[in-house]
């Protein structure tokens, strides 16, 4: 049987500790060449859903026989590009029946090829981000750090803090975002959620100052740390790259990237109206940041770079781009799960497969 | 809802007129840059299965807002690399339960992105094989082309003849194959099916002299059509290179290609016992034909290349590669029919769609 999950199931099958361990696994494969991972692509072109939209057919995949899955995400966009103040903001419209986002995962067996199971992304893509960087702060941060500063209050920040108490024993957090009921309401909650102290603070250099782990877990396009709050031992941590401003990063003893992935091939038809909103290639131009020179985290997790030489070093870690292959590494976690607790909806495995010859 | 469509689902709703109608507005969209096709990868590791087999995660996509949709297709193979004779043999194994095979098209909506059918890919797959030298048919042999030769006796000599009699007024065939049995048999099927004379002969020359249009679908990798056998106003059709022979080819008056796309991305792991069979670059640097320098079938479409000047003419159409682009287009046709018959299960398309942002 080919297993259906909902964004409900993963989020009770696939625990933080859980996606890490997998990553992990993952992440070693790929740095012996045992594992593979597919550059993503970007299908764009109009869509009849409105003049100012764009239909964007995305996929990446990635396959991990040693965890014995291979995986494809793709997303199926409806996207608009307006301006919000001078920056145009990339905004994905629900636009499928019932207001809904399409992004689905497919999981498939590298034993038989047969097809596992099949979810929609986004409760597993928020919990790749934050597993990914909780391994940052595992293998960078100091080994007895206990306090972080978060800068945000979204999805985000919930599983960058997660997955932060993941690997280290983490006593308390402060956290600041722009909007006094957003940093209150997330800070109360996630107090009960990770049962330590989360104090929402007035100014983002006061969840900073003092902590020994400083994370970015923001939608925001422009630097939101910057060089002037570093103190010596402390980990840096962001889910992209403008988050930390260029001046902290190149000041950071350790710098650390997520992957060499040069990111989405893109195959633009006539007519859409394609806005890049990304700071990518220009962006590493214009701060002359190198970031395929830089150690990679499967590198760091091979032991062919050492992510921290003393508890005086401050240390970055830059997550620069999601792979498919993540979605392989926490799918097979999900999968085991679900089989083991017997949860989906089940169809035959025969209505995916074929007895043609393809 | 969405549907999920089996084969025989597809056999019943895809007619070859319908597919080539499909294919040629598809090619027009592709040609004006307002359609886009994604090149195929493929992911290849080691498999469990057995120490002499490798995995296979393939996808290719591609989006026609014209036709309203974006296709994506997957084939998650077992692969075996047998010696037969002095040849490395690429054998899908059947791996999956039930001893059957993984290939998936899934279509979306470029309006809503919803996700709108699955279906297997196999039947598809010989379908727009036949349907695409069906194009280089219809605008390249003579108008009152109405003979046919076929060297071939499986499923691909099948969609070859049905795709020939779609866009020809085709009064008889002959077939040839290297088995008596099976030549004989397809001969006297076709005959019924296609309501005119397919005669068997013993000899390829005899399948080939003085028809119109001469035609491969075969399985051959070494070339199974030959110059001395040219006659004036002939169109020969290959459906992969190795086919014709080199020197025919270049003694043709008109050659075009179905498509410039370079063929998959290569992603191979560590371990994975991998020989490429196909007679690709090295075929085309061997034997001095450049198929980048030629025009393609959509060129041809749009009229920025003439396939035929004079009935005196020989032409010659080489389907090189496949494209997820294909699927796309066939898709379309497949999904209205299913729509309109009311053909396939109904999944809730709550299934395979989401609220969480991805």
């Amino acid at each position: 049987m080919t297993l259906i999950l909902s964004n409900d199931d993963v989020e009770k099958l696939l625990t933080m500790p859980d996606c890490i361990e997998a990553l992990e696994a993952a992440y070693e494969e790929l740095a012996e060449g045992r594992g593979v991972s597919r550059q993503r692509s970007d299908c764009i072109t109009p869509t009849t859903w409105s003049e100012d939209a764009i239909y964007g057919l995305k996929s990446m995949d990635g396959v991990i026989p040693r965890l014995g899955v291979g995986a494809i995400r793709i997303n199926s966009d409806i996207i608009r590009n307006p301006l919000v103040g001078n920056t145009r903001r990339r905004v994905k419209v629900p636009a499928a029946p019932n207001d809904r986002y399409v992004g689905l995962v497919l999981l498939f067996s590298t034993h038989n090829g047969e097809p596992l199971a099949m979810f929609p992304d986004g409760v597993l893509q928020h919990i790749r981000v934050g597993a990914t960087n909780g391994l940052g702060v595992k293998y960078m941060a100091r080994k007895n750090a206990e306090t972080v500063g978060i800068l945000g209050s979204g999805w985000q920040a919930e599983t960058q803090l997660t997955a932060a108490c993941a690997v280290r024993d983490i006593k308390s957090i402060r956290c600041f975002s722009p909007s006094r009921e957003n940093r209150e309401a997330f800070s109360a909650r996630m107090s009960e959620v990770l049962g330590i102290p989360v104090t929402p603070v007035d100014q983002p250099e006061d969840a900073i100052r003092g902590v020994d782990i400083a994370m970015c877990g923001s939608n925001s396009t422009d630097p939101i740390f910057f060089k002037q709050w570093i103190e010596p031992g402390m980990h840096l941590s962001s889910i992209k790259k403008p988050e930390i401003e260029p001046a902290a990063i190149k000041s950071a003893d350790k710098v650390v990237v997520h992957t060499h992935d040069p990111g989405p091939i893109l195959v633009v038809a006539k007519g859409a109206k394609f806005t890049e909103e990304s700071k990518g290639e220009g962006w590493n131009k214009r701060h002359g940041i190198d970031f395929d020179k830089m150690p990679t985290l499967p590198d760091m997790i091979v032991g062919r770079y050492a992510g921290r030489d003393d508890d005086k070093q401050v240390t970055c870690f830059l997550n620069n781009l999601g792979l498919g292959y993540q979605f392989a590494a926490a799918g097979s976690v999900i999968y085991k799960r679900a089989k083991e607790q017997g949860v989906g909806h089940e169809l035959p495995t025969d209505w995916f497969t074929e007895t043609v010859h393809p």
